[in-house]
């Protein structure tokens, strides 16, 4: 976190740290006032308190391997490449396995500066729609830190499933309803056959789940047994 | 948004709506005099100055044709099924074709209530790794956001690539800075063979960029003409 002005800003970085599994916060320049603030708040994370803090940036990255900057857009003349988020991260996680990586994230008004950015191999850039609307600094580290903790598995792969109800519990249900629908006076007599079709196939679309229809055969016994 | 209790937190997802092109924001019972401020601060998003409040959260959805609710984790008894936010965005995406979603968020200190709950299809959370450290409501909202405006094909594809040097001017690099090795008595004339040969290679390592040939080449003529 590089001149970071709001404490609010120190805490939300360091709780999404915490959130995706991150440590190693370290702070350039901060303004004083603000991480004494962050750092004695009230629950403040255990991060935040064994944040490093260094005078100047080339000493905060010294040990690593890549640097990389973060910025909101191409507000200025750029002279890095600049990766997107999801494309970035990927360099990153590669890094990440040969040695410690750095990922810069500039004050709220200014960003990085051209100094902070000439320290860094490249920069990377959260796709907003909006060039001009800038990102809240804590949202920002936590989307960074989520994609570099995303698991792209997880997007295929189907959850545990619900277990669907068997024909047998479908069909029992179909009947009860029936034999309420019957009784009701629901069911046109000259109709009859077709209305048990109907019935039955709504029954079917109704996904129903395995845990659920035991609470439905209930409910329509009690009603029956209303009914009749 | 459902009982919102802190300004901030409905400042900051009207800003990360807007970041990720989404619009449509919804207020449920939110604490009035948060509303109101949220609402009147200066630069309030546009979004926030458009947002609906509603009194339930039934009338709040009432057009959607999916209702789906964020949860931090599995600190209650949940009788939903619980889907990864990579893979519950995949069917969000789906759904919006369709028709309305609403993405419900609860209050920073309690989240979604049982009775807020029933009222979802299927609940989503944000993978994070320590599931007794809740997330912050603004960052909870702009990563789920971020997750639906998320291009996939993005973290395959390859972006702009900087054209790399050409050989000869790698060569005249090489040439160059063995001049300048030369003159100042770096090489000794016994290895000069080697010497030369481990230069070349060195060049070659840097992998360097077209526009950068031109610079390099500027400064090591400026050496050579020092050094003779």
């Amino acid at each position: 976190m590089v001149a970071t002005r709001n404490p609010v800003n120190l805490g939300a970085a360091a709780r999404a740290m915490a959130n995706f599994g991150f440590s190693g916060l370290r702070v350039v320049n901060p303004y004083e006032v603000a991480f004494r603030e962050a750092r004695s708040a009230v629950g403040a994370a255990p991060l935040l308190r064994a944040a490093k803090e260094y005078k100047t940036l080339d000493e905060a990255v010294a040990d690593c391997r890549l640097v990389v900057g973060t910025t909101s857009v191409g507000h200025r003349e750029l002279q890095h490449s600049i990766r997107r988020l999801e494309f970035g991260a990927r360099l990153i996680l590669k890094a990440m396995a040969r040695g410690p990586v750095a990922l810069l994230f500039g004050s709220e008004k200014f960003g990085l500066s051209n100094e902070d950015m000439s320290h860094c191999q490249w920069l990377m850039r959260i796709p907003t729609v909006s060039q001009n609307l800038s990102m809240n600094l804590g949202q920002a580290v936590s989307l960074c830190l989520y994609e570099l903790a995303r698991d792209p598995r997880a997007s295929k792969a189907r959850p545990d499933k619900v277990k669907p109800a068997t024909a047998a519990e479908n069909e029992q249900i179909t009947k009860l309803l029936l034999d309420a629908l019957r009784l009701s006076g629901y069911v046109n007599p000259l109709t009859a056959g077709s209305t048990e079709e109907k019935v039955r196939r709504l029954v079917r679309r109704l996904n129903l789940a395995g845990r659920d229809a035991p609470v439905l055969l209930g409910m329509l016994r009690q009603i029956l047994w209303k009914l009749q």
